[in-house]
């Protein structure tokens, strides 16, 4: 049989990794996923229809994000011994301002990647190390860095600067964008099932735990909610979202609190958590009584939404809205809390169609409203694929 | 004769001052204006027309605000000795959450104010400086402040917080919004002149030195551009406007700037004068040919029609749009660069009255767009007659 390639997506505590066969069009053979590694870590892997194969706890034996690669591999190679990896995708999240495509990663490659971890301190590193391990697993095979950048490089002038002195736009404090994996994938999705929206400017919002908007006009990304670092924009489950800059320096000033405490409560303590001072978890929130909940849940929506309007008049207007993330693929009241204020956009929804899940979830409007499950792995195997040569 | 109102407006470095019949549509007298107080100040006095009554250097006699208003007020006195001042109506930026409209100042009220002074370091204590100078000069006059933040205080939750751990919101760290007196004076035009844009959705931009838009349905403030401080939102002369917080934590974890350098940068040293690298001023960028000048300027009003979308999201629709403040009144090409793109909206130009600098300057399109120069300080010689009991 023809080889295979592997996929990689490592976070802060967490790794996932899926085994593909390396096709122009590559069929998923195996996902698996390591969650709370450094404590408490474990395992699980499943088939490429989402059936478990097998888990385990790995506690000690996952202290780091190598030893988590080692157990994922020993699983693999275990449950399907006939796989041979010969090229390796990684997701890695900062491209800087040159990396605007999937690139082969040598020894030149990852020092400028490296030299991008200031911009991205809390994930870059991550990933890095997860290439390091997959290089010494993997001492033959191809490996690929595919980039949540990439996706936003080519956005005009003023979708990329901030209102800085200009020598900060130079030295690359720029309006980067993330989640372009996601994006990628929505804009093959148009490009194969919805030309006429392919044709035109589409708002799509990837609504997970992270979340952000990105306007796409004929496949192309025009401009992100998401800026320099993926604090901006939306809030998120745990993350501030938009923010007056006035705010930061006013907490280091008047209230005392130093960078460090301000970046740990404005990514780990702040957004629908903060908010609701109850969960981050959409779900939870949804089943919620409290008051709070319902207002986390208002304030997203409305920033969604405000966005949205954002987004058409920086598109020029509005064909379409994708939802897709964790979020935007499974909650029905986000969607409508999102839509309904937009009927002055020419916005509809299909209720029945919202809540059953469906693709196709407007109403016959001039705006077309699809809900999208996402995928950022396929977008890399594909990538691993196409530097092997297939497709 | 009936008595007069005295309108005070205490900036960084400025005051300006103005002598009103007390009426409840007060007749402007005389204005006055100086400026560079501390360092070469200087002194104009004019007539309700805006004739040159008299200027004067100050020098060294013009070292502090107190020593600006004596200076002021002996010009007055000397040009109009008929003048009876019975109330002096203060400009002050920040009314906190409590004050949703002009107060009589008195030492409770005062105090009140000076505990807001961590959340506007900048501004509120010109301010007060000013009442105090004031209440020193006619201690038999009715003091009252108008504010900034009032027009706003009764935003939906939505656009008065931000996605901070709640406890911030509950202790005042919220979406102000400020240039309200500016605001109030287009609605209350609104309501005079154009009944039907009053019944509707209108986003108005303030585009001054500082610059911010406020979407107004039916005469009220629902949401604005400017956050807790006047930092955020649009880009400004010298100010950054909508900033990544990640970027002010990365200045100072990864480039080592202090909180007080960055203040300075992002007050004094960003937006059109950063962007550009030549000034603040529109006249000379407009003029200039050097493409950073152009970039500037696309900027500044890409992110205008960005926010005008934004606006119409939080309104749920776009009824009006009127430019004010010195760029807004007088820049034809600012005015148009904005609406050109905004066609998807229904806005529409005609190009001829906007190079006249007619008042409105929509082609007959859907939404009408207006440019009406702005009265700050006829507000607040309305607010000071009507504690006066005029009108």
């Amino acid at each position: 049989m023809s080889g295979h390639v592997l996929t990689l997506n490592a976070g802060s505590s967490s790794l996932k990794l899926g085994l593909f066969t390396a096709e122009a069009e590559p069929g998923c053979l195996a996902e698996g996923h390591a969650e709370r590694i450094g404590k408490d870590a474990r395992i699980r892997l499943a088939d490429g229809d989402g059936r478990e194969l097998a888990a385990r706890e790995l506690g000690e034996a996952g202290a780091t994000h190598a030893d988590a690669l080692d157990a994922a591999l020993a699983m693999l190679e275990e449950h399907l011994p006939e796989a041979r990896v010969e090229a390796v995708g990684h997701r890695v999240v900062h491209g800087g301002q040159d990396f605007d495509r999937p690139v082969r990663l040598d020894d030149r490659v990852l020092g400028a990647l490296e030299a991008l971890e200031p911009f991205a301190p809390l994930h870059q590193p991550h990933n890095l190390a997860g290439v390091r391990a997959a290089r010494a697993a993997f001492p033959q095979a191809i490996q690929v860095a595919c980039f949540d950048t990439a996706f936003h490089r080519h956005h005009p002038f003023v979708n990329d600067v901030f209102g800085l002195p200009r020598a900060f736009y130079e030295r690359g404090v720029r309006r980067y964008g993330f989640h372009g994996l996601s994006y990628d994938y929505i804009a093959g999705e148009l490009a194969r099932a919805h030309p006429e929206l392919h044709a035109g400017r589409v708002a799509v919002a990837h609504l997970g735990n992270g979340a952000s908007i990105c306007g796409i006009v004929q496949g192309r990304s025009v401009a992100s909610t998401m800026g320099f670092t993926a604090l901006d924009g939306l809030p998120m489950g745990t993350r501030v979202g938009q923010l007056d800059p006035g705010v930061v320096l006013h907490l280091i000033e008047q209230e005392g609190m130093s960078a460090a405490e301000i970046s740990e409560m404005l990514y780990k303590r702040s957004g629908l958590l903060g908010l609701s001072g109850i969960s981050n978890d959409m779900r939870t929130l949804e089943a919620s009584e409290d008051p709070r909940a319902a207002e986390a849940i208002a304030y997203f929506t409305f920033r969604i939404r405000r966005e949205i309007g954002a987004m058409a008049a920086a598109m020029a207007g509005l064909d379409g809205i994708v939802f897709t993330g964790g979020i935007g693929e499974n909650s029905a009241r986000v969607r409508r809390e999102v839509c309904a204020p937009l009927e002055w956009l020419g916005v509809t929804l299909d209720e029945a169609a919202n809540e059953a899940g469906a693709r196709r979830i407007d109403a016959g409007g001039r705006v077309g409203v699809l809900a999208i499950p996402t995928d950022e792995e396929r977008v890399i195997a594909r990538a691993a694929a196409a530097a092997l040569g297939a497709g």
